[in-house]
């Protein structure tokens, strides 16, 4: 279709990943007067044509009208949904409701619509015909600006051979055709441009025609449209699968999903990077982790606890896998003995998940892949665990020097993962027993070297997506540790309070939802999987 | 047990509910210095007697080192859960872990601890016996303080009467207990005391006892302790029953489950009431609703959707009923023709989910009735819907006038809430097309009466649990209706553009989480079904 409605499309943008100016904000908005006023010139033509009288078939097309979609009444018709439209229906009258994803003329007495609901498609023809369809008919149907909704009724056939442009392999001879929410004419962004994969786009190239590339920003100023492609509709489905996994794995071993509060006083964890606030005349901060409060649930006989919310942090990270506010996924747990129980957890969650997400988003997975394409990720059946030791040392006979009791940068995370994959064939692993140095206060240190601590990070193709670890439960201790981190231990006083009550082994990992997808699907950006991004340059829309 | 253990409880409390002042917050203060003190002695008198070397059976007590609980060994040993413990496991020696709710001496040869793991609970016995319990054993075992986790070791025995101080009906005879972490001596609250309904406290003090009545504020100062009544148990667990009632009810009509951003550019639906906070120099707000951004995705196509997530409200409002911060969950779908869509999902989502409850969380409903008696809420099969003139006539009828174009206050919605009770035997119904002034700008107006709105709220228990509407859906009537009520639509331009580009008819209605169960469970108070309950005068602990 791309090239078809490549008319419409605004000029070409620059692939250069960068913000809006004022200026170019002053230039979209004189666009958008534009495209209003091209809209109502637009609406004008079309009642102009709805109007013309002599068409004896004028109840059967037209715009309906707002007052027609107030609820007026419930008439019992049955719409179809497009991805159930199959041969099974031939010959059959359906009533569908979609977009009208690309309208086609051939010359005055034919039309194709190709109509879109939640991904999939359907082609729908207008042949005119005595008593069926007649110009006007037609006439209308091409007028109508591409994004609209309408309702189709029409009868099921199916052609001799294979439909390539739409999803589903019928088509519909349209018998009526309403538009019940009309599209600006010229879209800011047009979804076959956002759709488009690079390899189509330099193949085009190469023959001489330059298609459009919508570059990120772009797609983020206009993500209501953005959101529409068959990557993006696939990105956000496996998202809700990957919470869903997630959510019932942890239920079948006994968690209790709980919710923690946002609104914290003081500056959670005693840590810059906070968004601070005024809470009715007393300084607060929004959370920086459920850290604090999901280890108090389980100081409350919770035994196992999970939680999935918003996550909130100021810093000034404008990386490809950095956000400002984010979806995280806890789990805090009392342990018997060893924070390997902790693992285990990770271990089985994950490989559910991912044996999950392969098996019941193929379809999802495929769309993503047709515009950046990736390889499944490979993945053990008993996940891999390495000290953080053995990983300096295999960067090490690689050539790469890092301090043994400092962290990894994300350099060396990456070439622990390729060194990770290349020997154990695997893009999934754990990476334990970290410094003590470079995890927060409230770790435990490990049993025989206090250098070292009870830790985990976890990876998916050489970058983290996990930190867990085993806590300090003694109160005393723990304030030892505040102090030797440099944190007033009067901040957390409620926090380390909360442990002199009779406190249990325990230890917990936090994920990033984004991170999850992104790395399962190979994206090379955050902003990808999150529907509506903030960074230190966003917040919008 | 409450009575034998009450002299280790503080002062009974008034049962006022008021706020900390300084004065008290610093006798807390004073209160738990002195409890280190004592925590230190108790300690040391431990120690002594753990360091007895006459006591050739030293080594089956004593307090477990700090070191012991860092990951030391994987050594393979299996807890029994305390729920698993019934008489199938009669004469195996089982190892538990679990707190010790209370210690009682008989004589120096005989103790009785009764552990408690989840809510659940087993009576253990230590009795002198040559090569299996030594006094100084029984003795380090009276001398522990209550709430201290400890893992014991016995035989179970299945005694000839029924057990009344424990859920489980077996006994474990101890061979060896220690001390896993250790609570101070003096609780701030007892769990007892917590557990304890005011018809108890009634009845005692008829027969002349005067037992502990711990108060609302108290309760929440204290949170990780009051959160361990089986009450608190049952309420969350029914809490995260409701929600996953909620996701699997809807994955399973379609819906797609998303998270929209919590930090807002501006001001959120231009209102007032919000926290407002600075965001990298920009302006910004926390969502008081995921309302505009889960309309986005509905223009974005993903036809139908969810989210549970945080709402902030910075309202003044110090009820029962109102929190500063609460778990949302929200629902958009489109519409084919009527916002009874909408109402259908409710209805089949709500009756699900009381079933459900029911059905599976009897245990849970049992334990909160203990404390707080209630009836198991009446509803119907098929939910009960009456428009909102309706409900204004029955009013009238019983005498109550209110305005017929304003809103229900509070106590008008509990009357009709008892007349509905009365005439439909219901306590859970929809009242819908409400007038349109008392609605959000963009609510549908009705397509014969533009004073009415398609619009409904829905009660349990003559409360109000959720909003839901029809949306204006066409941008220039959304530009008008903002307009119209007063909404610099400057303010909210994203928000309308995202109309521009086809908008499909849609509705939706928010649900808040907290209220959900304190109305199914006829609490009196939302500050019980909120963990950390955030309100004007409390953002602690």
């Amino acid at each position: 279709m791309s090239s078809e409605e490549g008319s419409q499309n605004p000029p070409a943008e620059e692939n250069s990943e960068k913000r809006l100016s004022k200026k170019e904000l002053a230039k979209l908005e004189r666009q958008r007067k534009r495209q209003e006023a091209a809209a109502a010139s637009a609406a004008a033509a079309v009642s102009a044509v709805t109007l013309e009288a002599d068409d004896a078939l004028a109840a059967n097309y037209g715009e309906v009208a707002l007052n027609d979609l107030q609820s007026k009444e419930i008439s019992g018709k049955k719409w179809t949904e497009v991805k159930d439209l199959t041969d099974e229906l031939k010959d059959k009258v359906v009533l569908i409701r979609g977009r009208a994803q690309a309208i086609r003329a051939v010359g005055k007495k034919m039309a194709f619509v190709v109509v879109r609901e939640r991904g999939f498609t359907v082609q729908c023809v207008l042949t005119v015909a005595p008593d069926l369809v007649s110009p006007q008919m037609v006439k209308f149907t091409t007028s109508l600006s591409r994004e609209s909704i309408v309702d189709i009724e029409g009868v099921v056939s199916v052609p001799g051979q294979p439909i390539t442009g739409a999803s589903q392999q019928v088509e519909i001879q349209v018998r009526k055709l309403y538009c019940v929410n009309k599209a600006i004419p010229l879209l800011p962004i047009n979804i076959e441009d956002a759709a488009r994969s690079d390899v189509e786009i330099e193949k085009a190239l190469q023959a001489g025609e330059q298609l459009v590339r919508v570059n990120q920003d772009t797609r983020l100023n206009f993500r209501v449209l953005d959101m529409r492609t068959p990557t993006n509709q696939g990105i956000f489905r496996i998202q809700c699968q990957v919470e869903n996994i997630f959510r019932q794995f942890l239920l079948s071993e006994g968690f209790v999903g709980i919710h923690t509060p946002k609104l914290i006083a003081g500056s959670s964890e005693g840590g810059s990077a906070v968004f601070r606030l005024d809470y009715k005349g007393t300084p607060a901060c929004l959370a920086q982790s459920p850290q604090l409060h999901k280890q108090m649930t389980i100081c409350g006989d919770f035994g196992r606890v999970f939680e999935i919310g918003p996550v909130f942090r100021a810093e000034d990270s404008f990386t490809h896998r950095h956000l400002c506010e984010f979806t995280g996924l806890d789990v805090e747990m009392e342990i018997k003995e060893h924070y390997a129980e902790v693992m285990d957890v990770v271990d089985h969650l994950f490989v559910t998940m991912f044996d999950s997400l392969n098996e019941t988003c193929s379809k999802e997975l495929e769309a993503i892949n047709r515009q950046y394409p990736f390889e499944r990720l490979k993945y053990l059946r008993k996940t891999l665990r390495l000290t953080f030791e053995e990983g300096v040392q295999m960067l090490k006979e690689a050539g790469v020097e890092i301090d043994p009791l400092g962290d990894l940068n994300t350099e060396s995370e990456r070439k622990l993962g390729q060194l990770v994959l290349e020997k154990y064939g695997t893009e999934f692993y754990i990476l334990h027993c970290y410094p003590l140095a470079v995890r927060p206060f409230y770790t435990m240190p490990c049993y025989d070297n206090p250098k070292y601590s009870n830790s985990f990070d976890v990876f998916i193709r050489g970058e983290e997506i996990i930190s867990g670890a085993q806590r300090v439960q003694v109160p005393e201790y723990l304030t030892e540790r505040a102090q030797a981190c440099g944190i007033d231990v009067k901040t957390i006083s409620t926090y380390i309070d909360s442990f002199r009550y009779g406190a249990p082994p325990h230890g917990g990992f936090g994920v990033g939802l984004e991170r999850v997808v992104m790395l399962f699907c190979a994206l090379n950006n955050i902003r990808k999987t999150s529907l509506f991004p903030r960074d230190p340059q966003r917040i919008a829309p």
